[in-house]
């Protein structure tokens, strides 16, 4: 059997922009992992309608599911949800279930639940609404998308709130094995021994520091013993 | 006139695993920026050549330039250069000047030139050669597609070799805003601002830390002066 297999899709100029510093990728991906969803591709657009609609039909027809960060809020510049239904072909507008939860929140403060403000109720008609304890405007579910906000205390609010509803699969397990020799002599050992072990995967990352040189061989799987076995040979093939 | 345009395109497992965090996407926006060159998209894959070779020829034929980063390196899991030249019909073999630059590297420390290390004089045919002043092994550059190492420092050294080679635009300019008020507060009279400049971008990217909360206004454009003029009447508009 295998795993489910997912897309992101980042959204905002703040990114591309070298601005910000995206913080959101790493943590799906993390949390993915653990729960045995594939993250196989993530792509970053900028705050414009024609591209994130290309790219949301485009990931939504190609995986299992679909993770979107950013552009949810108030301003004239949050157009992913209106985009989201523009893709699947869903009328959207402010939503009753929404507003309820939006006005019972800014009522604690005695804040005036206003036009911008309800912005964020605009939710698609068949959406399922997406849980946000941090500060309450809902993400959303709209067939395999997954909608949430960028704002990385609130993306990973969402994130809790939405991967118990979903089915994941093998959990994906890594050994990392710390070599110091150059790539160069780590390669063609390393290649024999991946393809002793067609069910697993090896990367291998180099670095170098003050001098230090080597790679970091890491072996990942979903079987347990395997990725035991695989580092165990991998330990003593370049035991220093 | 607009400014030439842009993607990015990042191979490697780990960055999709969440073992690695991307830190040369963060980099190379933040350069492109600095010289009118828009990145408009960036697209993370996974180490499969059916993935990268489509992610290469989609981005190649909707964008002004393709940066590449990773998967350049000695082990059998480095496949960018082959998926590249397939992608653009080209052959690809270890070429003369690719490995006469190698071979002056590893003679220095007398290190051997084996097959591994070889495998990163492998380019295509008709692909210009990118230096490497920090591990010797170039990147190249092949129709308007740029490929280089994942490995941070060296990613960083190829795209100082790369970009002064390219015709950027005008740089884009930036003002930020910090403003203590909920977004539901900022985001009418901040679109009202917008509208009345079209040629520039406005940001709004709230924060929330230790009960302190309001959002970051950003200002984007590649006229001074309309930057200037902009941000003066946002600091205004929500002076304390």
């Amino acid at each position: 059997m295998t795993n489910p297999t997912a897309a992101m899709l980042v959204i905002g100029d703040e990114i591309l922009s070298g601005r910000t510093r995206d913080a959101n990728m790493y943590h799906l991906a993390g949390q993915l992992t653990q729960i045995g969803i594939d993250l196989q591709e993530v792509r970053v657009v900028s705050d414009n309608p024609d591209a994130i609609i290309s790219a949301v039909r485009a990931l939504a027809n190609g995986f299992d599911h679909v993770f979107t960060s950013g552009g949810i809020g108030p301003t004239h510049d949050d157009i992913t949800a209106d985009c989201i239904a523009q893709a699947f072909g869903q009328s959207i507008d402010v939503r009753a279930d929404a507003r309820a939860i939006l006005a019972a929140h800014y009522a604690k403060s005695g804040t005036e639940l206003n036009q911008a403000r309800l912005r964020m109720a605009r939710i698609p008609q068949d959406a399922t609404l997406i849980e946000n304890p941090v500060s309450a405007a809902p993400g959303f579910t709209l067939g395999n998308v997954h909608v949430m906000a960028g704002v990385p205390s609130v993306f990973q609010a969402m994130v809790e709130s939405v991967l118990p509803t979903l089915t994941g699969g093998a959990p994906l397990i890594s050994a990392t094995i710390r070599v110091h020799r150059g790539e160069g002599d780590i390669a063609a050992p390393l290649a024999q021994l991946a393809s002793r072990f067609p069910m697993l995967s090896f990367g291998s990352y180099p670095f170098q520091k003050d001098g230090i040189y080597g790679a970091n061989l890491v072996v990942r799987g979903t079987d347990h013993d395997q990725v035991q076995d695989a580092s165990a040979q991998l330990t003593q093939m370049f035991a220093p």
